[in-house]
């Protein structure tokens, strides 16, 4: 029964099917929706569209912004239907990640802090509908979000039309977590209210004229569960490292048994990494992240993390069961923020995060690169990755040393593309150990880099490339045109070696 | 006269040469200096400390920390003298770029605004002995600075011992500029409280325990002046592009006549940038920046700038002069901050800069170096550009699309050093033209840079590179092996092009 989450009366007329809602959706058109890491995604109505778009024989193009990755059907159905035109702030969807890369689809990489800015200030066009995943819509017209918060609020409150998915798979008990505050206006914008992880500074639903309620499509769709593998030896032992540096650190003083609040970017490696600090003296921690995954909460259950506040919740399916079965266990140890407030620099920096967050290669200088393969080829995005990065008070970067069965070393002589430059990586982990870079001169970086973290299958021909580089000179040596030597290999012979592991 | 300005007065028995100050300081310390851009920086006790070393026969050693740049001297006869083991987190001087790009001088580039969060937090060691100039010491105890703010009160609050140099040269005058505002420490930190460029939150003068001055050294000599060049036709072509496209803006309500506050890098480019502003529709400007140049001075002779917030005045011997002599009808128009405030990315976010930033070389997709000639030799540093342009309402970057006579096109198929990624560059600007980079992807931004900003002399060579890479496809596309070969037809040839151009 929805009567109970819709309790501005005179907007049940509004229900309709996600076909008849998709109707105020036209060719050209910016849509804005809910969605961040799979969850709280508009999962009906952009379907009901795609199905359209193949029926029809006319063009239905459209330009689809959301938090980050919406749900897996949603990115899929819509590009094979070649429905999206342009696409932002992010995405992590193989059949749309081959439109992009094909130059079918447009994609803009942006740090998931700033989309909203730039759409604030009218920058990059306006939003024609916005459609958002709820609970509830409350007795003043405000939306109720289900499992994000994303950028939804700021779509919804400067979309023409908002059409609610109100998805009654999503429990009510959600209704109280989240806390919307959007900035005001620049220049005349106040400071952001947020001085700790547990504060809360807005309403608990999205304010907006309830007369902008176009539509409202009742649903029971599921959000997509997370796809992260279990910890293995490996991340076992990153983890390891890192909790033996945070220890070190706390015998010098610099960290507390409490350590700082927690960012840790989406992924299998970072959330293993967090999983490492069931087992470690530290306690009483905070997380002040963009995703809140699994490990969240089983650091919660273990009793060793007191709050979380993140703009999402993405969880594996056994995780998933748990959580909505305990909700009202969690439901004082957890805020969901709109992106931009999870992600802003002002908040990052004041708070002093320690930020962890994945690298797909790394440099022998500590430059990451976290979106394109082989240089060109996007993965997912560069997300919350930088607002994190450059802002907090310890930049931690991670990754295996070898992919592709050896084939591939992780850190090269220079990266083929830059997401994070050498001044926003403070330390930097692989399972072969851990390299503290701050306050280290490149030169000095590349020799901790080399020793600590290259796998030493790798680290001869790394520090050949080195040594050859440092005879030419220069802050940041280099042998130009030997730099993406590693990855000529890879693609002329399988191997960055040169010739392919046999394993 | 000196006894006005140590109002302390069981300070002046701390009066000793320069001579006898350097020996506070010891082989193996950490020595903070103030300086920024040349302005306010230590003099006579630096100098002092190199003859030191080069008399003596013992190693002398030092980690030497600044605001930014510093007096071509000093830099000079340190490097000179040996004494330099370490240098942080600018630099501008030819001996001293030499012994850096040999390795000689390890250099730490590090973001303006991030070095006293790291020296805060424990996390780059501790400082022995802070040099501060000073116009003079207040009744209790408290440090005036002089032309520059820079690092100088946190080098001084964290330092075991403090060296003023009073600066008689220096107009008492400056008293009442700075606004000394210290952050707290995290994690509990209270909000920045900047919201306007005009408003003043700190106090007049760096407030110590003045039991910490281990000795006043009495000066006369001036601040290096800048070494701008004029304005020239290209420099105004950009200028225009700049001013053409904020009229634009303000048609479309993006932007008003008042703009939004500027900030605007070091240097001859910058400068005449906006120095362009004199002749445009705009007033009432503010700026919200780190170094006060001419234009700066030249903006509110003509009333068009109304206020300016800066860390430091680095003026051309002129102008210097003129400010000086006018000193009061600036005064209430001025404020000297900390870098870490001036540069402050909760600031910069919160007040919606228009950042305008120098390029040294950009890349087809819009990824900037700012330091590295030919990818590996250092030039100055990163300073501000990265507070700036990641946190500001329009990233602009500028530069002159030809160096070296035309062997050298500023645009490259790959930067062969990454300082500013693709994210974080909204506009960029050469004579050729201007390309709006917003909320475009990287295919579109590259059609936009290489027709409205690439030198004709190089288009169809960037096309040819654009259209092979297209070929391969990628969001980012590349050809890897090609992408530095621009680079190296210069070094082998003398001109990107492969032959020599002949003017």
């Amino acid at each position: 029964m929805y009567m109970d989450r819709i309790r501005l009366k005179s907007l049940i007329g509004k229900i309709v099917s996600a076909e008849e809602a998709a109707t105020h959706i036209h060719d050209g058109m910016t849509v804005g929706i809910s969605g961040f890491t799979r969850a709280g995604d508009a999962k009906v109505v952009p379907l009901a569209l795609a199905r359209r778009a193949q029926e029809e024989a006319k063009p239905l193009k459209i330009n689809l912004w959301t938090g980050a990755s919406v749900g897996d059907e949603v990115d899929r159905i819509l590009t094979e239907a070649n429905v999206l035109a342009r696409r932002l702030p992010f995405q992590a969807e193989p059949v749309l990640r081959k439109a992009i890369n094909s130059g079918d689809v447009m994609f803009i990489d942006q740090h998931l802090s700033q989309t909203v800015e730039m759409i604030r200030s009218n920058q990059m066009g306006k939003i024609d509908v916005a459609i958002v995943e709820a609970v509830a819509i409350t007795e003043e017209g405000g939306i109720v979000p289900t499992t994000s918060v994303g950028n939804s609020g700021t779509f919804a409150i400067l979309a023409d039309k908002v059409i609610v998915e109100l998805n009654l798979a999503q429990p009510l008990d959600l209704e109280g977590m989240h806390d919307i505050y959007i900035p005001t206006r620049r220049p005349y914008r106040e400071p952001v209210p947020v001085l700790r992880p547990q504060n809360r500074v807005g309403l608990p639903f999205i304010p907006i004229d309830p007369s902008k309620i176009a539509a409202i499509v009742i649903t029971e769709k599921a959000d997509n569960t997370s796809n992260v593998t279990a910890p293995d030896a490996e991340t076992q032992t990153m983890a390891d490292h890192i909790v033996d540096f945070f220890t070190h650190e706390m015998k010098h003083g610099r960290l507390t048994e409490k350590l700082m609040p927690l960012q840790s970017g989406i992924g299998s490696v970072a959330n293993a990494v967090m999983h490492g600090l069931i087992k470690s003296p530290f306690h009483d921690l905070t997380m002040y992240s963009e995703v809140l995954q699994d490990s969240v909460f089983d650091l919660m259950d273990d009793g060793k993390m007191v709050f979380a506040s993140g703009s999402s919740i993405t969880l594996s399916p056994s995780k998933a069961q748990q959580f909505f079965q305990d909700i009202q266990k969690y439901k004082d140890k957890l805020i969901l923020r709109p992106q931009e407030i999870s992600n802003h620099p002002e908040v990052i920096r004041r708070l002093g995060l320690i930020a962890i967050n994945t690298a797909l290669e790394a440099d022998i200088y500590g430059n990451i690169n976290s979106t394109h393969v082989g240089g060109t080829h996007m993965m997912n995005g560069i997300g919350g990755s930088g607002d994190f990065a450059r802002n907090s008070y310890m930049s931690i970067f991670v990754t295996k040393s070898l992919a592709k069965g050896g084939n591939i070393s992780s850190i090269v002589p220079m990266v083929t593309h830059v997401d994070h430059t050498e001044h926003d990586v403070d330390i930097l982990v692989t399972e072969q150990g851990l390299a503290d870079l701050r306050g280290l001169a490149p030169r000095e970086r590349a020799n901790v880099i080399i020793n600590n973290c290259v796998h030493p299958s790798y680290r001869e021909l790394a520090l050949d490339y080195f040594r050859e580089a440092c005879a030419r000179g220069g802050q940041t040596p280099h042998v130009l045109e030997k730099a993406f030597s590693w990855h000529q290999n890879f693609k002329e012979h399988g191997s960055m070696k040169g010739a392919p592991v046999t394993q």
